[in-house]
């Protein structure tokens, strides 16, 4: 008798994790829960066609959308998202739907190689770590100095070097007697600093002063980024990075924030990025050899969506004008009462944010570029789906979410996908055949375009006349590529034999006209904002590019089609992760942690979607580089060349 | 079939309660789940007997003791610890192993009808309670104004009368934004000062500002004491007094520490002591048709060991030299924490104390004195198991425990029972024919003798010289109440046909020689504590007396066995519950709450136990009144008479 209390065996192939489920199941749920990743850029609605899987053996009801043709279908093609469990499984997550961990590893690996390859740092910051272990040989207790233990040892921590009033921890009591006493009172305090407060967390037998870690994370919407900190030695000891399982709730904010309004959506969404974080700690601590016991700190930065994640916020008055997040300055919070596998005395702080779409990641990234230390002014990008601008210097600073779109991570782009395995990434067109010559991440057979590549597209595209100014593909142009396709023009640039999915990956105009507006609310977001404040761009001193997507531009692309503005290239810097690398300053010294605070408060929010000059800027910039061609003179003559 | 888990009924006379328990189970431990009080001095060990219990039906294992006479053993009496059950039960327990009610009762009645009987309080205390309510109309956000909700909070939390940092609640977060939204931007913020922070721990819609309620707790060994305080009117709105359920436990903080050593024991201390302040708490909040959700701060004192249970924390280091608890100010906790039954933004902050075996207790009783706030010196005396006392002025102060022994609440007196319901308080003798005069509490049958009553008998029977200044019966003279039996000499204060227990009551030879001793104690630590200071009892402006027990207290005859000196009568002051006095106004001022933690800080701590001073004191006292005639001239002068 089948009923619905029935298990049944699910294998997920090429990962080949084996799960049970109940009979009816939603299959893109099991494979959630089993750790297995499927794209689902709607989150699960059934609208986007990213969670296809084949059903190698086995039984799910699945009714077919205009998202599966009728000879998928056949093949046994089903929507994930829409497949219910009926028997035992063998479910294949093709190329298209899977993400790839190896590009992942591979920008960790290059981060840990590169050590210094970052060009701004914070500068004159006294090394002081937010956590300090202090060894203590206290005297015992005799007849004539019988004060309690948490005295005694209060008064031993001020003698030593702490100032001000120490907190002691309520859960450190239930063994402070003991540990005191079976350690011939020869012991080691852990002492949080944050907020102004020193904490006495936690308390150790003997002296532990070289076991000092702590973690910084930067949760972002595509990935969370990790490092193990050793806070003795003020070196990083481990870095580990993967997907934020949210992705298997939607691609973007957006999706997951709509998500969050389903009952049960929101603590969905928070477990999730704990799930993540829980395997990243165990990752870098694997690696290391490192006693979790020995991490008493975890800094995170992060935008301010995932803030209201990890915290398990709803964020439904971040989606909705006029933007109000619930908490800029989260209170300290212990790891356990996320859900973070962590010892009971370690603690969570959340570096300060801005706004609803200027996040703690982004003041990481300007306490971590010393930006704020400076009486130069600079430009700082984050290019990405919300695409944050901050302009100024030590005295003033004014900052903006241009609202981007997800282009620059593959969203509403036909063919589009992030920087993983198979993705398109340079790419030249033969001026004369229009034939293209593409190098896709990891030399592996054509799956997609990423958001470099698509630039690096675009610019040949652009200077080989095969696309106007204007974004239309030029059809007067020869070329067995160029069709006519379901979303208007389109260009062929790997056919179904030599893709890895099949099926022709293509470039359309609609692709194009796209990449055209999230360029033009970049350009524009930085236009507006430096007008704001009198200036324009020849007032930039340098152009910081932060992120990880900053670290594969190529610049005289993103200039060539006028996602950059046309300045001297030496003032372009990159930063690669500038939200991790604040984090982890931060971890390193309480004064940069204090000047974090003072950031969040000296940067001004500008809202750009209800600004007319933004509206003005933007329409201008809907060209290629701009309208206005005196803005790119280099281009300009460039082309006229 | 009856195995394991075959469930009994078991009804638990007079009290009328059932409950159901499993095969097997320990009789004492199912009243003590059933919320049923039988004394057990013991803890439950089976060697006081004084949990004995009638069985009227049905059958339990149990082995007749020495405690428990034949004819006893075959009319169904038992020792409830002793006992598993082994059928449907009916259990009635006797007088002797009941706790009445009734005169707690009588004293939460008294208090409060004489709220102004207090002679000493502190002065000159601003009215600012430690919990604030903040009723604020905050501007909505807009496009131009859209920072956080938690800093438009916070900043008008500091426009209005906040200064210095405010910590936000963690827990507060989850339903900031729809509590601001939902009441149309018009909340009422709930802050707590302590410890010189400011904690915003609770929202509420509206204007709540006159629903600010506060409990202080007196948990005290034997009993607990509460008050419901409406800190917007500053007003006591309930008060109630139950016994600390732990009395089940053992009656001496002594038995219930050892008790802890047991695995689980610490745990089941600790939940005892939770019942009985739900069970108050509920009680009040009855009373006054109180929302629990309007109560949001509980201020407690007590003497440490009770401090320890209640933290949950080992107090084996308290019992041993040199006596040191874990703990002098324990952090701010939440409520809930401990397993107290109150809203989720409920903390409890319990008062500072000095050391083992000078609790927070003493502190509070000196704040609420007022006594460290003047120039004349005041000897502060808890009559009671621990003996506490302290001495001086606004410059020092010093304290120490005399450790008086259970004497005066009933303990290691053959008949000793606590001031309840049948207990002897009135003492008279016929110098001539030596018979008694008896008024027992509640005017009840006799069923033993309270500490006030021995004092009492003590005095009576020294002035009609029935004892000798030495302590002994004066056998000499005739009566017939006087008798040899199994301790000595004996005086029958009630025959077993006129005695509520059926069995002759008696005050022994051996009842006296505890006596003395424990007055002696009392006596010699408050001489040896102001030799310390190089004074003596002439350097005493005023005794103050607190604890129930003082308020029982006849003074001529405390001063003719010698416990109190013999001062002017005009300098004795009695303050009633002075640790619940200085918990309700600690509660009422931040600033008699800061001054509670200099007070602990200006007491010495002086041990008695190792003081050759006191040994010497000690042995001088033990005589009535004294050996030294000249320290007790009116006492001396009254016998010459």
């Amino acid at each position: 008798v089948q009923n619905d209390q029935t298990q049944y065996r699910i294998r997920f192939e090429p990962d080949g994790v084996t799960t049970t489920s109940e009979n009816g199941s939603n299959l893109m749920q099991v494979a959630i829960a089993s750790g297995v990743h499927i794209n689902a850029s709607c989150g699960g609605t059934g609208t986007c066609g990213t969670c296809n899987v084949l059903i190698r053996e086995g039984k799910v009801d699945s009714v077919r959308t205009s998202k599966i043709s009728l000879s998928e279908y056949e093949n046994g093609v089903r929507q994930s998202c829409q497949s219910r469990v009926r028997s035992d499984l063998i479910v294949e997550i093709p190329p298209e739907s899977r993400l790839e961990k190896a590009v992942l590893a591979r920008e960790t690996a290059k981060n840990v190689a590169d050590g210094g390859q970052i060009q701004v740092v914070a500068k004159e910051w006294p090394f002081e770590p937010v956590v300090s272990k202090i060894y203590l040989e206290l005297e015992p207790p005799t007849t004539n100095d019988n004060t309690s233990d948490s005295e005694r040892l209060i008064r031993a921590l001020r003698e030593q070097n702490c100032l001000g009033p120490i907190d002691l921890s309520y859960t450190l009591l239930s063994t402070l007697a003991s540990t005191l006493r079976f350690s011939g009172w020869q012991v080691t305090a852990t002492v949080l600093t944050v907020d102004s407060h020193s904490r006495l967390i936690n308390l150790e037998k003997g002296d532990t002063r070289t076991r000092n870690f702590a973690l910084a994370f930067d949760i972002g919407t595509t990935a969370v980024r990790g490092q193990l900190l050793d806070l003795g030695r003020g070196r990083v000891t481990a870095n580990a990075i993967d997907y934020n399982n949210q992705i298997s709730y939607g691609a973007d904010v957006i999706t997951r924030m709509v998500q969050c309004q389903k009952p049960g959506g929101l603590g969905q969404l928070q477990k999730a990025v704990i799930a993540t974080i829980n395997h990243l700690i165990q990752e870098m601590l694997k690696q290391t050899s490192t006693d979790i016991r020995d991490i008493s700190f975890i800094m995170v930065a992060a935008n301010t969506v995932m803030v209201h994640f990890l915290l398990e916020l709803d964020p439904q008055y971040l989606r909705l004008s006029p933007y109000v997040p619930t908490v800029s300055q989260p209170p300290l919070v212990r790891a356990r009462d996320l859900g973070i596998t962590a010892a009971a005395h370690t603690h969570v702080w959340i570096l300060p944010s801005v706004a609803s779409y200027v996040g703690s990641d982004i003041v990481a990234g300007i306490v971590g570029t010393g930006i704020y230390q400076r009486e130069s002014v600079t430009l700082y990008m984050d290019i990405g789906t919300n695409g944050e601008i901050v302009a100024g210097n030590r005295e003033w600073m004014v900052a903006s979410a241009a609202s981007a779109g997800p282009t620059f991570e593959g969203g509403g782009i036909k063919h589009g996908m992030l920087a993983t395995s198979g993705a398109i990434e340079e790419f030249d067109l033969d001026s004369l055949t229009l034939e293209p010559s593409i190098t896709t991440i990891g030399n592996q057979p054509i799956k997609g375009i990423c958001g470099s590549g698509l630039i690096n597209m675009a610019a040949a595209m652009l200077k080989a006349g095969l696309i106007s100014q204007n974004g239309k593909f030029n059809t007067e142009r020869i070329s067995n590529r160029l069709r006519p396709g379901e979303d208007g023009w389109e260009y062929v640039l790997a056919y179904g034999s030599e893709s890895q999915t099949g099926r022709d990956i293509v470039f359309t105009e609609i692709d194009l006209d796209n990449l055209i507006r999230s360029k033009a609310a970049m350009y524009a977001g930085c236009q507006t904002l430096l007008q704001g404040i009198g200036g324009n761009f020849n007032s930039v001193d340098q152009l910081v590019i932060a992120g990880t997507f900053g670290s594969r531009l190529n610049i005289e692309n993103a200039i060539a089609i006028g996602l950059l503005p046309d300045l001297e290239r030496k003032r372009f810097i990159f930063v690669g992760n500038g939200s991790l690398l604040g984090a982890r300053l931060c971890s390193f010294s309480t004064f940069l942690l204090k000047d974090a605070g003072h950031v969040a408060d000296l940067i001004t929010n500008i809202e750009l979607s209800e600004n007319a000059d933004f509206m003005e800027n933007y329409l201008a910039a809907m060209f290629l580089p701009h309208t206005d061609s005196r803005l790119f003179p280099s281009v300009t003559q460039g082309m006229r060349l």
